[in-house]
């Protein structure tokens, strides 16, 4: 039957320059990348590349190479599921540890032990006691999710802990007490285990338009604790934030173009209350070793939010102290492939995001100093937000289901595949249209046949399929939205 | 069969004395409109009057000069569909500044373009600058809604630029930089161009509850703007705002009646930020000549905001100046008959939604006062969500779907029709039922006859059909409820 | 059929050790309460204990006796149920007094018009105009409800009167114009009018996550007042409240613990605002009539805030005035039974819940200082809410379904109703999987038995039927979250 195939061979085509297209944005941005990325191109290649005669484009020796050395960099890159899986079966104390090096690393959505293990060594770096608190917050988040019998997985993934250790650091962090006042442990404890219980609760809510809860447990509790307790404390006192209420001394010609360049690495480390540029660096590093897309995404974040600090005429000190920096940072690697599947649109609407971001910020932290509070990730948690919850009707920006989300090259490949099973579905359907048609006609299958070919031979992504999905989703949320009319 | 003809008779009717009732209210409040409201008969009238035989009170000729006059100031009254139809086929240039102007009147929830020029005269009547900053703002925000491809339809009735021409227009009016800082431009397009953004991720919101975004993302972008550079900033100063510290002098002697009434139009006028009256006067006329019900709603919520201020003890300069009246007016406006269909139980509610609001409005002047922010329409924004969130057991207050909400005269046809359609729904499923029963016993026909014979008699409204579309409601909020339980 | 004789007894077994289990915490806990709970194991004993032969440990006479002695008990404890029937058919005045008591009382999640009016002997004994006020909001709440045509069994059950005591006593204790300035009753009556409004907004959206409004209503209005007048208003002005910014003088040997145990009824009295602890103990008396449960949750949650207090240096006097405990003793009362089944997990979590809620509370009595503003019962509300938002894959943390919520005793008896329901249900499951099964091979039958044997022998409470009821509750959030994916 001449029907199945040319509709076969039309889909995936298009599939496949639809993809190719993505991936062009990729080549031009992150050219040195390029091994890594080819990756997310095996599955359709092996499936089924003798179906496509001419797209041979590649060798395949060349391919099988890289394809083993992808997979010992797999072993560590990405969130290291093979050592996960054998995680499982290890000793419940070694399994904690992998957990709470995971949820160190999630903070930056990177679900990956081994970034978690640098990200301490950064910390270390940084302050014994910051880290020492830091820790004991990931453990107690991660033991106090086990005790209210959270989802394992999640649990498994961090995603219980990285709230954990931004509370835990950034108690210690913003403590009048100094250091190693072994006191600030016990609301540190208390706060941590009261983290699940706000992710959970949270969750609920933030569930039902399919969004994260993102870092808003930390914003609640940290500020919580702060606010509680305040400046004038006996037990804790915290640091005194005060709102500005002169103009700030602006000088251009004072500027140090260096400090300038240094707030990038600084603003990745304020991501965990750092303002070392060796630790914000090491951290980068950490970033690089799970996703360069992420990592590239980070450093893009703070510049972006050192120019709109200095936009905004914010005072010098701030800038170089990575306070404009770190939200744009998270805002930045959230929009930017991380909970939408990367395309340049998606890619300059990350951009856009971090800018809000940084104007955010700069909003939430003039008005949180009236209550003594500082910002927090409180920018990064509603810009992000607010820009998930966007909608349009163009099919370059698809959010990808919360259940899916993992890192940005693995969420291309689910891109991809859902692209090619929307691809199989729609050839079925197709299948039966002409199986139709034929029955009355006999005719059309030739014109869609021609049609097809000129799809092939123009290799433009006008994403067919994909606009099927997205015709999908969108009848959805129609017949969704009907329930409220 | 006579159980149809009984049937169709009694169910015509009800509704028509239900409709009557409605009429009613209408006459009463606004005698001098009749004309206008009248032709929300003629769907009716026109359709079946030889089967209602008696209720021929209006002779057809006059019906017919009515029709032809209607006919003409439909043409610039209500949403003008006509003339957005032919724009359809226009140049794009002069399409956007059909949508810009649409944009302007929006503000008021009234999409007409004639309504929007006349806002941009009274505009620029008040001050150049500032005229300028609104039009910017309008036109980049719906450039911004056409980038971000959001609903076309939308963008056409100005609902992505009502909120640019007020981020505009207050960004300017708060600045302390004093008139033609062109620098402000800036952050002006910037700021609007994010309002389609936090339009649409509002509106994800807001969907679920089937509410409008009204002017949140205006509310939310200019106290953005304001609270992200403050008054001490070298670049963007804002106006110093400060929370009261002591006791208003207020000497009942020294009141000025002229003022006092004077603040009805200026209270019109601040919903643009504007104290002139003159300009607050040409609001008044723009708002007539699309919907003489919102006219009228606007200066009764502008006089209930002025009562309130001065029963809460306000400063006679704050009353004099509008600030009283501005939100008072979106929300009357709002409730009375733009989201719900105008029943006099409706009518009250929006009066004592305008009071509401008055409250609200002095807690939230004095709240962000501490933040150096001025109200904006938060009041008016919490106060009619609220009161669209409310739900009764009656059928007088009947919330239209966020789907039809066009203007009042509309919303009334459309109430009609709805329950005209009911009744058509109604009939058949009754006489479905009496056929049933005819083939059990046959004799319910006859009481059910007398049964409409006395409705018939009574012609008041207990709106039987309305009752079945309540009730129709209410399971399906059971319904949807139950998935929650 | 020794199928369904052998599941049957199987199944009642299983729910009657999972009830038993239940039943030992609570004789643990309140031992001298024994008799009131017993009446939950009724329904069982009574409707079917000669199928299980070996379970009759407690006499029929001993029970017959206790049936009898908590008839008499029933017709003033619970929600006097019986009273509430025999109103119905009384003179509409007598009804609504009825529904204000009730409404004093539902305060504190009693549905009770006896404890309703020992409550308003509490407040008398306080102070008559605070008492009088209370009263004008209850009534103005109720007639409110009312006119805006709200659920009948909701009004006669003291909803929408509760946030109306709480509006009205807290208006009168926040002014600083002095008792009997009968001005007040005026915004006194326009905000309790508003309840049954903000009420109903707020249930919209609570709705949706199956949560009540709790005193939300209450908190929003109380607040609009406050900072709508302020301290300097010429007609409202409120008490002078002021951020704290200077170290509070906390010296550990001028303690009087005679004041600290005091602290306990004068948190719970501070619920409406009163600091007498001879009202407090009033208040504690009139809960243990209709729940002795409630009661004993009452305080405990009282004593955990005076605790939470001193351990996060508060001055004394705060923690003596009963500032520290009244969220908690809302919280506690929440959690622990009320809006979950009671069982020790739910337990300990109210403990933990009204932890939080005392560091809530200083977080929000500091924040809201700055606006003027008392914490009102903002912590209860915000905490309480956090926890039944919570979810867990235990099933001994039962969250009731909002239409089932009566008081902790009665939930109980629901939750043993829900598992010998389910009980039923999966029996019949189970004969109807046997019946397949004896079709195929005839020889699971007695396998099953066997297990169940084993089960009986146990009589420990891995709780097969309740288990299911959970699996069906987590497919049905399955199913609902998949509508939003």
């Amino acid at each position: 039957m001449p029907g199945q195939h040319c509709t076969k061979v039309g889909a995936l085509v298009t599939m496949r320059s639809a993809f190719w297209s993505i991936n062009r944005n990729c080549f031009q941005t992150l050219q040195e990348l390029q091994p890594l990325m080819a990756q997310s191109n095996l599955p359709v290649g092996n499936d089924k590349p003798q179906e496509v005669g001419g797209e041979k484009t590649r060798p395949l020796a060349l391919q099988k190479a890289r394809d083993n050395f992808l997979k010992g960099v797999s072993y560590f890159s990405g969130d290291m599921e093979v050592f996960g899986k054998w995680m499982e079966k290890q000793f419940f104390l070694l399994q904690l540890l992998d957990w709470v090096l995971r949820g160190a690393a999630q903070v930056m959505f990177v679900n990956n032990p081994l970034s978690g293990l640098i990200i301490f060594g950064g910390l270390i770096l940084q302050n014994y006691w910051w880290a020492l608190n830091g820790f004991v917050g990931t453990l107690f988040a991660t033991i106090s999710a086990l005790i209210l019998q959270q989802n394992r997985g999640a649990i498994a993934a961090g995603l219980y802990g990285y709230n954990g250790i931004l509370v835990g650091l950034l108690m210690a962090v913003f403590s009048n007490a100094g250091n190693w006042y072994w006191w600030l442990l016990l609301p540190n404890i208390f706060m941590s285990m009261m983290c699940p219980i706000v992710s959970s609760a949270l969750a609920s809510i933030n569930s039902r338009w399919d969004l994260p809860v993102f870092t808003l447990p930390f914003n609640i509790l940290v500020c919580l604790h702060m606010v509680a307790t305040g400046h004038y404390n006996h037990y804790f006192p915290q640091v005194l934030i005060q709102p500005r209420s002169e103009l700030p001394n602006i000088t251009w010609a004072e500027i140090d173009v260096a400090k300038l360049f240094m707030s990038v690495p600084v603003g990745v480390g304020q991501v965990y209350g750092c303002d070392n540029p060796w630790t914000g660096g090491i951290f980068i590093i950490s970033l690089f070793i799970s996703s360069p897309i992420t990592c590239a995404h980070a450093v893009l974040g703070s510049a972006v939010g050192m120019v709109s600090g200095l936009a905004l005429a914010a005072p010098f000190g701030d800038i170089y102290f990575g306070l404009w920096g770190y939200n744009c940072v998270l805002a930045c690697i959230a929009i930017g492939g991380m909970f939408y599947a990367l395309t340049w649109q998606v890619h300059l609407l990350a951009i856009t995001c971090a800018f809000f971001c940084a104007y955010l910020g700069s909003a939430i932290a003039n008005s949180m100093s009236t209550f003594g509070l500082p910002a927090c990730t409180w920018p990064f948690c509603l810009s992000a937000l607010t820009f998930l919850l966007l909608t349009t009707e163009t099919n370059r920006i698809f959010k990808l289901p919360l259940a899916k989300v993992t890192y940005p090259r693995k969420t291309w490949e689910q891109l991809q595949r859902a692209i090619e099973d929307e691809a199989i579905l729609n050839e079925k359907e197709q299948l039966r249209l002409e199986l139709e048609k034929m029955e009355e006609g006999r005719e059309e299958c030739k014109a869609s046949e021609g049609e097809y070919d000129q799809m092939y031979v123009e290799d433009n992504a006008p994403a067919v399929e994909h606009n099927t999905t997205e015709e999908k989703e969108i009848k959805h949320i129609d017949s969704s939205s009907d329930d409220y009319v």
